[in-house]
C-alpha cells in the first residue's frame, strides 16, 4: 500500500500535467497532501463519492500513460544505478588517496548526489 | 534543422506511444527512417498532403506533451551531467592509481557508460 502511494506520487509528478485540472488537484490533495476523501470533499464542495471517482479515473489515466511510455520505470532504473555508483564513490573516498585523485572523487560524489537529489 | 530532427526523434521516443497508431507510424518513417513525404505517401497509400498533415499534427501533440511534462528536458539535462561525470572518470583513469582505487574507477566509468548508452 505504502509502495502504491510512492508509485502514484511518482506518476503524478511525471504525468500530472496531462490530467484535467480537477483530476490533478484532487490527486495532489490525496497523494501529496495526504488529505482524506472527506476533507477533500469538503474543500472542493463535492461529494466523497465524487472525489473518489476523480482519484480513480486519474490513477487509471496515469497508469495507462506509464504502461504506454514506461518513463517512470526508466527513471527509477536510472535512480537505482546512480545510487549504486554513488556508493562506489563513498568507497573510493574512504581509501587513502593522492590529492588529485581525491579532488576528482569528490567531484564525482557531488555530481552523483546532485543528480540523485534532482531526481 | 538537424537539431530539430534530433529533438523530434527524442519526443517520438518518449511520447510516441501516446499518439494515434497512424500518427506514430508516419512520424517513425519521417523522423527515424528518414523517408521523404512522397515515399511515405506511396507506402501508406495517402496523399503527400495527408502525410504532412499527420506529421504536423503529431509534432504539435508531442510538443504539447513536452511543454506540459518537461520530461525530455529533464532527461537531456541528466544526460549532460552523466557525460561530464564520465569525463571525470576518464581523467581519473589517466592518473597513476593504486589497484583498489583503479578497480573502483573502472566500475564508475563502466556504470556511467552503461547509463549513457541506455539513455
Amino acid at each position: 500500500m505504502a509502495e502504491d502511494r510512492v508509485m502514484q506520487s511518482l506518476l503524478l509528478d511525471f504525468y500530472g500535467q496531462l490530467l484535467t485540472d480537477k483530476q490533478r488537484e484532487t490527486c495532489e490533495l490525496y497523494f501529496n497532501e495526504d488529505l482524506s476523501l472527506a476533507e477533500i470533499a469538503e474543500q472542493c464542495g463535492i461529494s466523497r463519492q465524487g472525489v473518489w471517482d476523480n482519484v480513480r479515473r486519474a490513477v487509471a489515466a496515469l497508469e495507462e500513460i506509464e504502461e504506454k511510455t514506461g518513463l517512470v520505470r526508466r527513471f527509477s532504473e536510472t535512480q537505482r544505478s546512480l545510487e549504486r555508483l554513488h556508493a562506489e564513490t563513498e568507497k573510493l573516498l574512504s581509501l587513502p588517496l593522492e590529492e588529485d585523485v581525491h579532488a576528482i572523487a569528490c567531484e564525482l560524489a557531488i555530481g552523483l548526489e546532485s543528480l540523485l537529489e534532482r531526481g
